[in-house]
Protein backbone atom coordinates (compact mmCIF):
# COMPACT_ATOMS: atom_id res chain seq x y z
CA UNK A 1 0.00 0.00 0.00
CA UNK A 2 1.00 3.77 -0.61
CA UNK A 3 0.95 5.99 1.70
CA UNK A 4 1.94 9.59 1.79
CA UNK A 5 2.83 12.01 4.70
CA UNK A 6 3.66 15.74 4.77
CA UNK A 7 7.59 16.02 4.69
CA UNK A 8 11.02 14.88 3.72
CA UNK A 9 12.42 11.66 3.60
CA UNK A 10 12.90 10.90 7.21
CA UNK A 11 10.20 13.10 8.99
CA UNK A 12 8.24 12.20 12.51
CA UNK A 13 5.22 11.40 10.20
CA UNK A 14 7.15 8.31 7.73
CA UNK A 15 8.29 6.97 10.92
CA UNK A 16 4.82 7.20 11.79
CA UNK A 17 3.28 5.45 8.58
CA UNK A 18 5.91 2.79 9.18
CA UNK A 19 4.87 1.83 12.89
CA UNK A 20 1.30 1.81 11.50
CA UNK A 21 1.47 0.08 8.43
CA UNK A 22 4.83 -1.93 8.48
CA UNK A 23 4.66 -3.05 5.05
CA UNK A 24 3.56 0.24 3.28
CA UNK A 25 5.64 2.32 0.69
CA UNK A 26 5.72 6.10 1.58
CA UNK A 27 5.77 9.28 -0.31
CA UNK A 28 6.32 12.45 1.15
CA UNK A 29 4.19 15.76 -0.44
CA UNK A 30 5.88 19.63 0.69
CA UNK A 31 2.30 20.52 2.43
CA UNK A 32 -1.03 19.24 4.27
CA UNK A 33 -2.93 20.04 1.33
CA UNK A 34 -0.75 18.80 -1.24
CA UNK A 35 -0.95 15.71 0.84
CA UNK A 36 -5.18 15.64 1.16
CA UNK A 37 -4.87 16.04 -2.42
CA UNK A 38 -2.99 13.37 -3.05
CA UNK A 39 -5.35 11.32 -0.90
CA UNK A 40 -8.01 12.69 -3.07
CA UNK A 41 -7.13 12.02 -5.94
CA UNK A 42 -5.85 8.18 -6.01
CA UNK A 43 -2.21 9.12 -6.15
CA UNK A 44 -1.94 7.63 -2.78
CA UNK A 45 -4.37 4.77 -1.02
CA UNK A 46 -4.20 6.37 2.00
CA UNK A 47 -2.55 9.57 3.70
CA UNK A 48 -1.26 10.05 7.72
CA UNK A 49 -2.38 13.64 8.54
CA UNK A 50 -1.45 15.13 12.00
CA UNK A 51 -4.21 16.57 13.67
CA UNK A 52 -3.23 17.51 16.64
CA UNK A 53 0.43 17.64 19.16
CA UNK A 54 0.48 16.78 22.61
CA UNK A 55 2.44 20.67 23.45
CA UNK A 56 1.30 22.44 20.72
CA UNK A 57 -2.36 21.72 20.43
CA UNK A 58 -4.67 21.10 17.50
CA UNK A 59 -3.17 21.21 14.27
CA UNK A 60 -5.89 23.58 12.30
CA UNK A 61 -5.48 23.53 8.40
CA UNK A 62 -5.41 19.53 8.96
CA UNK A 63 -9.63 19.91 10.56
CA UNK A 64 -9.93 22.35 7.70
CA UNK A 65 -9.14 20.32 5.15
CA UNK A 66 -10.67 17.43 6.51
CA UNK A 67 -14.42 19.53 6.09
CA UNK A 68 -13.42 20.62 2.82
CA UNK A 69 -12.50 17.29 1.19
CA UNK A 70 -15.90 15.27 2.38
CA UNK A 71 -14.93 12.65 -0.33
CA UNK A 72 -12.15 11.30 2.55
CA UNK A 73 -12.88 9.58 5.29
CA UNK A 74 -11.08 8.82 8.67
CA UNK A 75 -9.58 5.30 8.39
CA UNK A 76 -7.50 4.82 11.39
CA UNK A 77 -5.72 6.75 14.02
CA UNK A 78 -1.99 6.08 15.34
CA UNK A 79 0.08 8.16 17.76
CA UNK A 80 4.37 8.86 17.25
CA UNK A 81 6.53 9.53 20.62
CA UNK A 82 8.57 12.93 19.35
CA UNK A 83 11.75 12.80 20.26
CA UNK A 84 13.64 15.65 19.12
CA UNK A 85 17.29 15.44 18.06
CA UNK A 86 20.56 18.23 17.46
CA UNK A 87 21.85 17.01 14.20
CA UNK A 88 25.24 18.15 12.56
CA UNK A 89 27.34 17.37 9.84
CA UNK A 90 30.02 14.21 10.80
CA UNK A 91 32.77 15.42 12.58
CA UNK A 92 30.62 18.74 14.27
CA UNK A 93 30.87 19.48 18.03
CA UNK A 94 28.41 21.02 20.31
CA UNK A 95 30.94 23.78 20.84
CA UNK A 96 31.45 24.73 17.24
CA UNK A 97 27.84 25.74 16.39
CA UNK A 98 26.47 28.92 15.45
CA UNK A 99 23.11 28.04 13.91
CA UNK A 100 20.53 25.71 14.12
CA UNK A 101 17.56 25.31 12.11
CA UNK A 102 14.46 23.55 12.12
CA UNK A 103 10.76 23.78 11.76
CA UNK A 104 9.28 26.66 13.96
CA UNK A 105 7.37 23.98 16.03
CA UNK A 106 10.50 21.77 16.52
CA UNK A 107 12.70 25.07 17.37
CA UNK A 108 9.40 25.76 20.16
CA UNK A 109 10.11 22.61 21.85
CA UNK A 110 13.24 23.08 22.34
CA UNK A 111 13.18 26.00 24.13
CA UNK A 112 14.89 25.41 27.17
CA UNK A 113 17.69 23.73 25.65
CA UNK A 114 18.30 26.65 22.50
CA UNK A 115 18.35 29.63 25.88
CA UNK A 116 20.88 27.59 26.89
CA UNK A 117 22.85 28.46 23.33
CA UNK A 118 22.11 32.42 23.04
CA UNK A 119 24.45 33.22 20.90
CA UNK A 120 23.21 30.36 18.06
CA UNK A 121 21.29 31.91 14.88
CA UNK A 122 17.59 30.21 14.83
CA UNK A 123 16.27 30.01 11.30
CA UNK A 124 12.85 28.47 10.74
CA UNK A 125 12.59 26.37 7.38
CA UNK A 126 9.23 24.08 6.28
CA UNK A 127 10.31 20.81 7.57
CA UNK A 128 12.29 19.05 10.18
CA UNK A 129 14.04 16.04 7.81
CA UNK A 130 14.62 18.91 5.26
CA UNK A 131 16.17 20.64 7.58
CA UNK A 132 18.26 17.47 7.96
CA UNK A 133 19.33 17.26 4.37
CA UNK A 134 19.86 20.79 3.76
CA UNK A 135 21.96 20.73 6.60
CA UNK A 136 23.97 17.67 5.08
CA UNK A 137 24.02 19.22 1.39
CA UNK A 138 26.20 22.65 2.97
CA UNK A 139 28.31 20.21 4.72
CA UNK A 140 29.20 23.53 7.38
CA UNK A 141 30.00 21.92 10.61
CA UNK A 142 28.78 24.90 12.22
CA UNK A 143 25.07 24.75 11.42
CA UNK A 144 22.67 21.94 13.02
CA UNK A 145 19.24 20.89 12.43
CA UNK A 146 16.79 19.69 14.96
CA UNK A 147 14.76 16.55 13.42
CA UNK A 148 14.48 12.57 14.16
CA UNK A 149 17.15 10.45 14.56
CA UNK A 150 15.89 8.46 11.39
CA UNK A 151 16.34 11.50 9.43
CA UNK A 152 19.97 11.59 10.56
CA UNK A 153 20.27 8.28 9.39
CA UNK A 154 18.52 8.39 6.44
CA UNK A 155 20.83 11.04 5.65
CA UNK A 156 24.31 10.09 6.94
CA UNK A 157 24.54 13.40 10.04
CA UNK A 158 25.66 12.76 13.06
CA UNK A 159 23.51 13.18 16.48
CA UNK A 160 25.22 15.94 18.51
CA UNK A 161 22.75 15.20 21.17
CA UNK A 162 19.99 12.78 21.09
CA UNK A 163 17.06 14.18 22.96
CA UNK A 164 16.65 18.06 23.29
CA UNK A 165 12.97 18.56 24.07
CA UNK A 166 11.76 20.42 27.04
CA UNK A 167 9.30 17.83 27.66
CA UNK A 168 9.96 14.13 26.95
CA UNK A 169 6.14 13.82 26.89
CA UNK A 170 5.84 14.99 23.42
CA UNK A 171 3.13 13.39 20.92
CA UNK A 172 1.74 13.77 17.82
CA UNK A 173 -1.72 12.42 16.73
CA UNK A 174 -2.60 11.18 13.40
CA UNK A 175 -5.62 10.51 11.34
CA UNK A 176 -4.89 8.09 8.88
CA UNK A 177 -7.25 9.10 5.87
CA UNK A 178 -8.75 7.41 2.81
CA UNK A 179 -11.02 8.13 0.07
CA UNK A 180 -15.02 7.41 0.75
CA UNK A 181 -15.97 5.76 4.11
CA UNK A 182 -14.43 2.08 4.66
CA UNK A 183 -17.62 0.65 4.66
CA UNK A 184 -15.36 -1.82 7.58
CA UNK A 185 -17.21 -2.04 10.87
CA UNK A 186 -15.01 0.02 13.68
CA UNK A 187 -12.34 -1.46 15.16
CA UNK A 188 -11.50 0.87 17.57
CA UNK A 189 -15.17 2.07 18.88
CA UNK A 190 -13.87 5.43 17.61
CA UNK A 191 -15.63 8.07 15.33
CA UNK A 192 -15.04 11.40 14.19
CA UNK A 193 -17.79 14.20 13.66
CA UNK A 194 -17.74 17.79 13.01
CA UNK A 195 -21.28 19.37 13.91
CA UNK A 196 -22.91 23.27 13.03
CA UNK A 197 -24.93 23.68 15.42
CA UNK A 198 -27.95 26.41 15.54
CA UNK A 199 -27.44 29.68 17.68
CA UNK A 200 -29.20 29.28 20.62
CA UNK A 201 -27.77 29.11 24.43
CA UNK A 202 -27.28 26.07 25.45
CA UNK A 203 -27.35 24.25 22.03
CA UNK A 204 -23.78 22.84 22.62
CA UNK A 205 -25.05 21.52 25.73
CA UNK A 206 -28.02 19.55 23.89
CA UNK A 207 -25.19 18.33 21.68
CA UNK A 208 -22.61 16.98 24.60
CA UNK A 209 -25.97 15.53 26.53
CA UNK A 210 -26.83 13.19 24.20
CA UNK A 211 -23.47 11.52 24.19
CA UNK A 212 -23.40 11.57 27.96
CA UNK A 213 -26.49 10.27 27.89
CA UNK A 214 -25.73 6.89 25.74
CA UNK A 215 -22.58 6.76 27.90
CA UNK A 216 -20.07 7.88 24.75
CA UNK A 217 -16.84 9.53 25.87
CA UNK A 218 -15.72 12.69 24.42
CA UNK A 219 -11.93 12.02 23.86
CA UNK A 220 -11.49 15.82 22.07
CA UNK A 221 -13.43 19.17 21.00
CA UNK A 222 -11.81 21.35 18.52
CA UNK A 223 -13.77 24.68 17.59
CA UNK A 224 -13.18 26.20 14.63
CA UNK A 225 -14.22 29.30 12.25
CA UNK A 226 -17.39 27.71 10.28
CA UNK A 227 -16.03 30.38 7.11
CA UNK A 228 -20.11 30.74 7.31
CA UNK A 229 -19.34 34.50 8.82
CA UNK A 230 -17.36 35.90 11.90
CA UNK A 231 -17.27 34.41 14.88
CA UNK A 232 -19.29 31.35 13.93
CA UNK A 233 -17.91 28.01 14.62
CA UNK A 234 -18.07 24.49 13.58
CA UNK A 235 -17.56 21.88 15.89
CA UNK A 236 -14.86 18.76 15.54
CA UNK A 237 -15.60 15.82 18.63
CA UNK A 238 -13.42 12.45 18.69
CA UNK A 239 -15.73 9.79 20.38
CA UNK A 240 -14.79 6.69 21.94
CA UNK A 241 -15.81 3.68 23.75
CA UNK A 242 -18.96 3.87 21.43
CA UNK A 243 -20.77 0.69 19.91
CA UNK A 244 -21.64 1.84 16.21
CA UNK A 245 -25.34 1.10 16.51
CA UNK A 246 -25.36 3.40 19.53
CA UNK A 247 -23.15 6.15 18.09
CA UNK A 248 -25.75 5.99 14.93
CA UNK A 249 -28.64 6.21 17.71
CA UNK A 250 -27.51 9.01 19.14
CA UNK A 251 -26.18 11.02 16.18
CA UNK A 252 -29.60 10.70 14.93
CA UNK A 253 -31.15 12.83 17.62
CA UNK A 254 -28.98 15.43 17.48
CA UNK A 255 -29.87 19.18 16.69
CA UNK A 256 -27.87 20.55 14.01
CA UNK A 257 -25.82 20.09 11.03
CA UNK A 258 -23.58 16.72 11.51
CA UNK A 259 -21.41 15.24 8.74
CA UNK A 260 -19.38 12.19 10.40
CA UNK A 261 -15.92 12.03 8.91
CA UNK A 262 -15.05 8.85 10.18
CA UNK A 263 -15.66 5.58 12.06
CA UNK A 264 -12.97 3.76 12.78
CA UNK B 1 -2.60 55.80 29.40
CA UNK B 2 0.45 53.48 27.84
CA UNK B 3 -1.03 50.73 26.41
CA UNK B 4 1.36 48.09 24.55
CA UNK B 5 0.88 45.69 21.13
CA UNK B 6 2.29 43.19 19.18
CA UNK B 7 4.16 44.59 16.41
CA UNK B 8 6.14 47.79 14.84
CA UNK B 9 4.54 50.81 14.39
CA UNK B 10 1.41 51.17 11.74
CA UNK B 11 0.67 47.03 13.02
CA UNK B 12 -3.41 46.68 12.72
CA UNK B 13 -2.65 45.65 16.79
CA UNK B 14 -1.48 49.29 17.07
CA UNK B 15 -4.83 50.78 15.13
CA UNK B 16 -7.58 49.16 17.31
CA UNK B 17 -6.10 50.29 20.80
CA UNK B 18 -6.42 53.57 19.45
CA UNK B 19 -9.74 52.64 18.12
CA UNK B 20 -10.39 51.08 21.67
CA UNK B 21 -8.94 54.07 23.55
CA UNK B 22 -8.50 56.89 21.59
CA UNK B 23 -5.71 59.21 23.52
CA UNK B 24 -3.56 55.93 24.40
CA UNK B 25 0.01 56.29 23.94
CA UNK B 26 1.12 53.05 21.81
CA UNK B 27 4.17 50.96 22.37
CA UNK B 28 5.17 47.79 20.01
CA UNK B 29 6.73 45.16 21.50
CA UNK B 30 8.16 41.39 19.05
CA UNK B 31 6.00 38.70 20.09
CA UNK B 32 3.03 37.83 22.16
CA UNK B 33 5.43 36.85 25.25
CA UNK B 34 7.09 40.05 25.44
CA UNK B 35 4.06 41.94 25.57
CA UNK B 36 2.12 40.14 28.31
CA UNK B 37 5.63 40.14 30.24
CA UNK B 38 5.49 43.91 29.40
CA UNK B 39 2.31 44.54 31.34
CA UNK B 40 3.19 42.34 34.07
CA UNK B 41 6.18 44.13 35.12
CA UNK B 42 4.17 47.73 35.04
CA UNK B 43 6.47 48.89 31.90
CA UNK B 44 2.80 49.47 29.86
CA UNK B 45 -0.34 50.23 32.22
CA UNK B 46 -2.28 47.60 29.56
CA UNK B 47 -1.78 45.50 26.77
CA UNK B 48 -3.76 44.42 23.79
CA UNK B 49 -3.36 40.57 22.97
CA UNK B 50 -4.86 38.96 19.99
CA UNK B 51 -6.80 36.14 20.79
CA UNK B 52 -8.43 35.15 17.31
CA UNK B 53 -9.26 35.92 14.14
CA UNK B 54 -12.13 35.05 12.28
CA UNK B 55 -10.93 33.34 9.94
CA UNK B 56 -7.47 31.49 10.71
CA UNK B 57 -9.26 31.16 14.13
CA UNK B 58 -7.72 30.74 18.18
CA UNK B 59 -4.56 32.11 18.73
CA UNK B 60 -3.63 29.45 20.88
CA UNK B 61 -0.34 30.83 22.57
CA UNK B 62 -2.40 33.81 23.87
CA UNK B 63 -5.02 31.54 25.66
CA UNK B 64 -1.52 29.64 27.06
CA UNK B 65 -0.23 33.29 28.23
CA UNK B 66 -3.07 34.30 29.65
CA UNK B 67 -2.90 30.60 31.60
CA UNK B 68 0.92 31.00 32.71
CA UNK B 69 0.14 34.58 33.78
CA UNK B 70 -2.54 34.55 36.61
CA UNK B 71 -1.20 38.41 38.39
CA UNK B 72 -3.26 39.05 34.97
CA UNK B 73 -6.32 39.79 33.75
CA UNK B 74 -9.29 40.24 30.98
CA UNK B 75 -10.12 43.89 31.28
CA UNK B 76 -12.21 44.54 27.89
CA UNK B 77 -12.29 43.10 24.30
CA UNK B 78 -12.38 44.69 21.28
CA UNK B 79 -12.53 43.67 17.49
CA UNK B 80 -10.55 45.20 14.43
CA UNK B 81 -11.46 44.77 10.75
CA UNK B 82 -8.25 43.70 9.48
CA UNK B 83 -8.07 44.88 5.48
CA UNK B 84 -4.59 43.90 3.83
CA UNK B 85 -3.36 46.23 1.39
CA UNK B 86 -0.78 45.40 -1.46
CA UNK B 87 2.22 47.78 -0.73
CA UNK B 88 5.26 48.98 -2.36
CA UNK B 89 7.78 51.83 -2.25
CA UNK B 90 6.80 55.04 -4.09
CA UNK B 91 6.69 54.23 -7.94
CA UNK B 92 6.16 51.09 -7.43
CA UNK B 93 3.61 49.23 -10.10
CA UNK B 94 1.87 45.67 -9.59
CA UNK B 95 3.01 44.84 -13.03
CA UNK B 96 7.09 45.55 -11.59
CA UNK B 97 6.76 43.47 -8.71
CA UNK B 98 8.72 39.87 -8.63
CA UNK B 99 8.67 39.23 -4.55
CA UNK B 100 6.11 39.88 -1.71
CA UNK B 101 6.63 39.54 2.09
CA UNK B 102 4.84 39.54 4.95
CA UNK B 103 3.57 37.86 8.02
CA UNK B 104 2.27 34.18 6.87
CA UNK B 105 -0.83 34.50 8.49
CA UNK B 106 -1.46 37.59 6.03
CA UNK B 107 0.08 35.43 3.27
CA UNK B 108 -2.80 33.17 3.81
CA UNK B 109 -5.16 34.95 3.82
CA UNK B 110 -4.47 36.49 0.36
CA UNK B 111 -4.14 33.02 -1.25
CA UNK B 112 -6.41 33.83 -4.51
CA UNK B 113 -4.87 36.85 -4.78
CA UNK B 114 -1.64 35.63 -4.52
CA UNK B 115 -2.80 32.64 -7.04
CA UNK B 116 -2.72 35.15 -9.64
CA UNK B 117 0.38 35.99 -9.22
CA UNK B 118 2.61 32.77 -9.67
CA UNK B 119 5.78 34.05 -10.29
CA UNK B 120 6.23 36.51 -7.20
CA UNK B 121 8.66 35.09 -4.80
CA UNK B 122 6.80 34.54 -1.44
CA UNK B 123 8.63 35.36 2.63
CA UNK B 124 7.19 35.34 5.90
CA UNK B 125 8.30 37.96 8.02
CA UNK B 126 7.67 38.81 11.61
CA UNK B 127 5.40 41.03 11.00
CA UNK B 128 3.08 43.34 8.53
CA UNK B 129 4.06 46.47 9.48
CA UNK B 130 7.68 45.24 9.79
CA UNK B 131 7.12 44.15 6.22
CA UNK B 132 6.28 47.78 5.24
CA UNK B 133 9.05 49.46 7.01
CA UNK B 134 11.77 46.46 5.71
CA UNK B 135 10.53 46.99 1.80
CA UNK B 136 11.04 51.30 2.61
CA UNK B 137 14.25 50.22 4.00
CA UNK B 138 15.28 48.45 0.67
CA UNK B 139 13.65 50.78 -1.57
CA UNK B 140 13.65 47.47 -4.26
CA UNK B 141 10.41 48.97 -6.77
CA UNK B 142 10.19 45.37 -7.12
CA UNK B 143 9.28 43.97 -3.79
CA UNK B 144 6.24 44.59 -2.21
CA UNK B 145 4.57 44.37 1.77
CA UNK B 146 1.31 42.86 2.83
CA UNK B 147 0.04 45.21 5.56
CA UNK B 148 -2.36 47.65 6.97
CA UNK B 149 -2.95 50.83 4.76
CA UNK B 150 -1.93 52.76 8.32
CA UNK B 151 1.28 51.56 7.90
CA UNK B 152 1.90 52.16 4.09
CA UNK B 153 0.96 55.77 5.75
CA UNK B 154 3.32 55.46 8.62
CA UNK B 155 6.53 54.76 6.30
CA UNK B 156 5.46 56.88 3.01
CA UNK B 157 4.99 53.37 0.75
CA UNK B 158 2.35 53.30 -1.69
CA UNK B 159 -1.05 51.30 -1.57
CA UNK B 160 -0.69 49.50 -5.28
CA UNK B 161 -4.03 47.26 -4.49
CA UNK B 162 -6.34 48.63 -1.29
CA UNK B 163 -8.14 45.28 -0.52
CA UNK B 164 -6.43 41.69 -1.64
CA UNK B 165 -7.49 39.21 1.07
CA UNK B 166 -9.94 36.89 -0.08
CA UNK B 167 -12.18 37.22 2.46
CA UNK B 168 -13.49 41.12 3.33
CA UNK B 169 -15.38 39.53 6.80
CA UNK B 170 -11.90 38.72 8.34
CA UNK B 171 -11.83 40.33 11.90
CA UNK B 172 -9.33 39.75 14.70
CA UNK B 173 -10.76 39.90 18.39
CA UNK B 174 -8.48 41.37 21.19
CA UNK B 175 -8.21 40.84 24.86
CA UNK B 176 -7.19 44.32 26.87
CA UNK B 177 -5.27 42.87 29.69
CA UNK B 178 -4.39 44.48 32.59
CA UNK B 179 -2.46 43.50 35.87
CA UNK B 180 -4.74 41.94 38.83
CA UNK B 181 -8.40 42.18 38.72
CA UNK B 182 -10.01 46.06 38.00
CA UNK B 183 -12.36 45.48 40.80
CA UNK B 184 -14.45 47.63 38.50
CA UNK B 185 -17.97 45.98 37.78
CA UNK B 186 -19.05 44.57 34.40
CA UNK B 187 -19.80 47.13 31.96
CA UNK B 188 -20.50 44.37 28.71
CA UNK B 189 -21.47 41.22 31.26
CA UNK B 190 -18.70 39.60 29.33
CA UNK B 191 -16.23 36.95 31.49
CA UNK B 192 -13.60 34.67 30.25
CA UNK B 193 -12.89 31.46 32.38
CA UNK B 194 -10.39 28.35 32.13
CA UNK B 195 -11.88 25.40 33.63
CA UNK B 196 -9.74 22.10 34.45
CA UNK B 197 -12.30 19.20 33.93
CA UNK B 198 -12.72 15.82 35.71
CA UNK B 199 -11.40 12.53 33.42
CA UNK B 200 -14.96 11.02 33.03
CA UNK B 201 -17.89 10.98 30.15
CA UNK B 202 -20.38 13.97 30.69
CA UNK B 203 -17.77 16.53 32.44
CA UNK B 204 -18.15 19.00 29.75
CA UNK B 205 -21.67 18.54 29.50
CA UNK B 206 -22.46 18.97 33.27
CA UNK B 207 -20.20 22.47 32.89
CA UNK B 208 -22.55 23.78 30.19
CA UNK B 209 -25.34 22.68 31.82
CA UNK B 210 -24.29 25.18 34.75
CA UNK B 211 -24.48 27.89 31.69
CA UNK B 212 -26.93 27.03 30.20
CA UNK B 213 -29.71 26.33 32.90
CA UNK B 214 -28.96 29.64 34.29
CA UNK B 215 -29.38 31.44 30.45
CA UNK B 216 -25.69 32.09 29.96
CA UNK B 217 -24.98 32.31 26.97
CA UNK B 218 -21.41 30.76 25.52
CA UNK B 219 -19.37 32.95 23.40
CA UNK B 220 -16.64 30.64 22.51
CA UNK B 221 -15.18 27.75 23.41
CA UNK B 222 -11.39 26.70 23.00
CA UNK B 223 -9.42 23.11 24.65
CA UNK B 224 -6.08 23.86 24.52
CA UNK B 225 -3.43 21.43 26.15
CA UNK B 226 -3.38 21.26 29.72
CA UNK B 227 0.30 20.61 30.44
CA UNK B 228 -0.41 17.94 32.90
CA UNK B 229 -0.03 15.33 30.62
CA UNK B 230 -0.28 14.35 26.89
CA UNK B 231 -3.77 14.57 25.08
CA UNK B 232 -5.36 16.13 28.81
CA UNK B 233 -6.89 19.74 27.64
CA UNK B 234 -8.19 22.95 29.94
CA UNK B 235 -11.17 24.68 28.33
CA UNK B 236 -11.41 28.43 27.72
CA UNK B 237 -14.81 29.75 28.36
CA UNK B 238 -16.27 33.07 26.97
CA UNK B 239 -18.95 33.87 28.51
CA UNK B 240 -22.33 36.71 27.80
CA UNK B 241 -25.10 38.31 29.16
CA UNK B 242 -24.50 37.48 32.31
CA UNK B 243 -25.29 39.18 35.71
CA UNK B 244 -22.65 38.95 37.60
CA UNK B 245 -23.97 37.55 40.63
CA UNK B 246 -25.55 35.07 38.35
CA UNK B 247 -22.47 34.19 36.94
CA UNK B 248 -20.44 33.98 39.91
CA UNK B 249 -23.50 31.44 41.82
CA UNK B 250 -22.56 29.51 38.31
CA UNK B 251 -19.41 29.48 38.78
CA UNK B 252 -19.38 28.17 42.66
CA UNK B 253 -21.23 25.25 41.13
CA UNK B 254 -18.92 24.14 38.57
CA UNK B 255 -16.94 20.64 39.16
CA UNK B 256 -12.95 21.04 38.12
CA UNK B 257 -11.02 23.85 39.00
CA UNK B 258 -12.29 27.30 37.79
CA UNK B 259 -10.12 30.33 37.31
CA UNK B 260 -11.63 34.01 36.25
CA UNK B 261 -9.82 35.27 33.82
CA UNK B 262 -11.44 38.63 33.94
CA UNK B 263 -14.62 39.80 34.35
CA UNK B 264 -15.15 42.51 31.93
Amino acid sequence: MLVGYQGEAGAFSEQAVLDLIPDARTRGFPSFDELVEAVSAGVVERGLLPIENSIYGAIARSYDLLWLHPELAVAGETRAHIVQALIGVPGATLEGLAEVRSHPVALDQCRRFLAGHPAWKRRSVEDTAGAVREIMERGDPAIAAIGSARAAATYGARVIVSAIQDDPQNFTRFFLIARGPSGAPSRSGRACLAITLPHRVGSLRDALDVFARTRINLRSLVSRPSGEGPFLYRFYCELEQCDEDVMRAALASLEGEVRVLGIY
